[in-house]
């Protein structure tokens, strides 16, 4: 149905002799010139060798660390070794959160240990730490039920658990008690929030992630207990005892630092000015590897540019539109690298914002934010991913994070690859993001997905903006 | 053939009419009840009940920690809620080991940081800390055959890899390289020892366990790092780089304290002075919960006497011989509570002596270690347990840990159920041994073997032993 309408609107579109001079639909070149990367890509190891080298030469890199500046330098010299031109970092100040040691136990009724992380912009506990009873609610919206004093001068826990899905809807749904949890523990007189860790799996290791600051409300401490230790609580709790807990963080806010996006260029020819930018984040959390979050993605799009280069020495055709990549600074805590970008490039027509930033999966959709008369083009553009496996969806999609915040604000248009996410949030934001959850034959997919993207929407006869919002 | 050998060898023996005065068949009566016990075990939920209570109310508990004797207290008063008799605690004297902090992290040629846990037994480093180039060797039989010098002044790294198998003979291959590792290492003048867990995860938590100590070399510090982190330095050897590493460990050896076997009975009636025992280890590691090793064995050898009371209770079946449950102090780290007891009790008549501390993976064959002319009635009991999946294995079976240092030291005989450890090793000795790893139907079937094996063991016309060594 989707996909008859959409003919119809572009028959109508074109019969009209309305917005589009040219055509809406490729010729047989640039299509032929897409299977052609699509072939090269699937034959190409390229994004498993960057996300070996930036797990294992780099590790994790926390925006504003000197690890992170090393994964800059990394990346410029890997972005060098595929060819592209225009290779340059863009640095930008921020403030960073930096963690420090942290630990709780359970006090009572069974003095037991809890595998524990900070989250972060979490403030630091006093030194000697908290101790204080237990306020336990099954989930975020019990507790922004609750109008009550139960929680005032307690350690609230939010017991949210997070269901596994394909496309993240359990995360989305969940990580609002990570987010926000915080902010409505404190505006009820808590002394610190606990919570289950947003996460599917059930390994004995918790997982971080940002957490709101509301400047009207006090700072409490904040962290995440692993799933095996959020069951134990549950089932002391089911048992109708008090809850007590300790907790002592360490933790520095508002650190002034540097961290920088990371860009590269294949330059395009007639419509050299306007943009096709593929990105991902070269940030992570300071726990893991930054593997899946974002590793894969910084390797998925640098080696789709590699394909599009390579086959550009190959056949002598280059890209109509400059096919940008950018690795973001500070996706994790604050989007800085995004704001950054979006207010350098302001100026500048973009034809295509993208992220990969879901993992390490197989692509399995497409969906796309384009102007209605470019939905022929996308349509086109999704037919040549269906040999990979991946279905059209509609023109509703959200690009990644970074690639989110640059639509909303410019109204670029945007494609959304969806990946399989559904073993990502058993690893996400943990010591347990590592490089041998990558799947290279799944790494191989998504570059040839994105090389594809990128070719033809660099190639396209009309503009795909701006966004419908 | 096994069975067909045994068959003759039991119609010699009753025709010759030799050593055994009775015959060496079960009744039928005894053989019903056998099947009574096996309805009513799978009908129970006690197993999971109790691995709940003792992971939820207790936790870990470490030989001679505190956590240990509330451990001892709990179990006391769990065996007389089972209805047993002469509950009661056998105290012993030991010296135990205990973890302090301990960190470790690559300094060149990339600095990351390592997750590890140190190796029970392992000494300090000075406070602050050792840093030292690595001597990496693929396995123990590596390090056994270097009469060079590179160990000398390094730290030893030991990549020894661990199998999945489902008897566990991938641990049998490679726990060597922690056991005997560090005194490997400290005899080629090794400043420290550090391995790839021995584990079949890739779980970022690395494994415990017991090192040997040889009063005759240095005592160097030695600790395990998680799977994802060899990977990690294999892969950057695998440059051809030199690796550094430092380490920073806590630790106090030889420290007094008291531990305790827990025991109970169902008493015998005509044979009564002759012991059937089922055991377990109460104790755990000081790392997770000691869910399966070996809160499970627990869980089911006292489930399985709670069956054989309930049965005795409801028939008025009492066995002919004492069925005792032990629960035995220190097994993870020494040893102390088997042979404690096997002092105490050197001169009381064991008709049987079984461990389940494999997990809590459901049991798929039995094997024994009882004098030639028993084996007709040990082959009967394993075909009660056919219809639970179980298969009859040979008379060259070892029973649990501690049960071994008893059958070895005092000729008792055994019986050994084999339980799946497909998965065990992927947990054993880590953060993540929490109560979710357990399935209670699995447990439920281990019971149901156990109910079996000792009430038939209890029942028969012949002394098992002296096992065949």
């Amino acid at each position: 149905m989707l996909q008859r309408r959409r003919l119809l609107q572009a028959a109508a579109l074109l019969a009209s002799g309305g917005a589009a001079a040219q055509p809406a639909a490729y010729g047989d070149e640039d299509l032929r010139h897409a299977a052609l990367l699509r072939d090269l890509a699937l034959r190409d190891n390229a994004a498993w060798r960057l996300v070996e080298a930036l797990t294992t030469e780099i590790g994790p890199r926390p925006a504003g660390s000197p690890a992170d500046a090393r994964a800059a330098a990394w990346a410029q010299e890997a972005l060098r070794g595929l060819g592209l031109q225009q290779v340059r970092a863009e640095p930008f100040a921020l403030r960073i959160w930096q963690r420090g040691p942290a630990a709780a136990r359970l006090v009572a009724p069974v003095p037991q240990p809890l595998v524990m992380a900070a989250l972060g912009n979490s403030v630091a506990t006093p030194p000697g730490g908290i101790e204080a009873e237990v306020a336990w609610y099954p989930d975020l919206a019990a507790l922004r039920a609750d109008t009550s004093d139960r929680a005032r001068g307690r350690i609230v826990f939010i017991d949210q658990k997070t269901e596994r899905s394909r496309d993240g809807r359990g995360y989305g749904a969940a990580v609002g008690a990570r987010f926000s949890g915080p902010v409505e523990a404190a505006r009820r007189g808590a002394v610190a929030l606990a919570l289950r860790s947003i996460g599917t799996d059930r390994d004995r290791i918790a997982h971080t992630g940002a957490m709101a600051v509301d400047l009207t409300v006090p700072r409490i401490p904040a962290f995440a207990v692993s799933v095996p230790d959020a069951d134990l609580l549950a089932r002391l709790h089911g048992r109708g005892q008090p809850l007590r807990m300790h907790v002592v963080l360490e933790a520095r806010a508002d650190v002034e630092a540097v961290s920088q996006n990371v860009l590269a260029e294949i330059p395009g020819t007639d419509l050299a000015d306007e943009i096709v930018l593929l990105s991902a984040h070269l940030d992570s959390w300071d726990v893991g590897q930054g593997a899946l979050d974002d590793g894969a993605g910084v390797a998925i799009v640098c080696a789709a540019l590699g394909v599009l280069q390579q086959a550009a020495q190959q056949t002598g055709r280059r890209p109509r539109r400059t096919v940008r990549v950018v690795l973001f600074g500070n996706e994790e805590n604050g989007f800085d690298g995004a704001r950054d970008y979006g207010t350098r490039h302001a100026a500048v027509r973009h034809q295509l914002v993208s992220e990969s930033d879901f993992g390490a999966g197989r692509v399995w959709r497409m969906a796309s934010r384009v102007q209605p008369a470019a939905l022929p083009l996308v349509d086109a553009i999704a037919a040549q991913l269906a040999p990979l496996g991946v279905e059209r969806a509609g023109n509703d999609g959200s690009p990644g994070p970074d690639a989110a915040v640059l639509m909303r604000r410019h109204k670029w248009p945007a494609i959304a690859l969806g990946q399989d996410g559904t073993h990502y949030f058993d690893v996400h934001h943990t010591e347990n993001d590592t490089l041998d959850k990558v799947d290279p034959a799944a790494l191989t997919q998504n570059v040839a997905c994105w090389a594809v993207v990128a070719w033809l929407a660099a190639q396209a006869p009309l503009p795909f903006g701006p966004a419908p919002l």
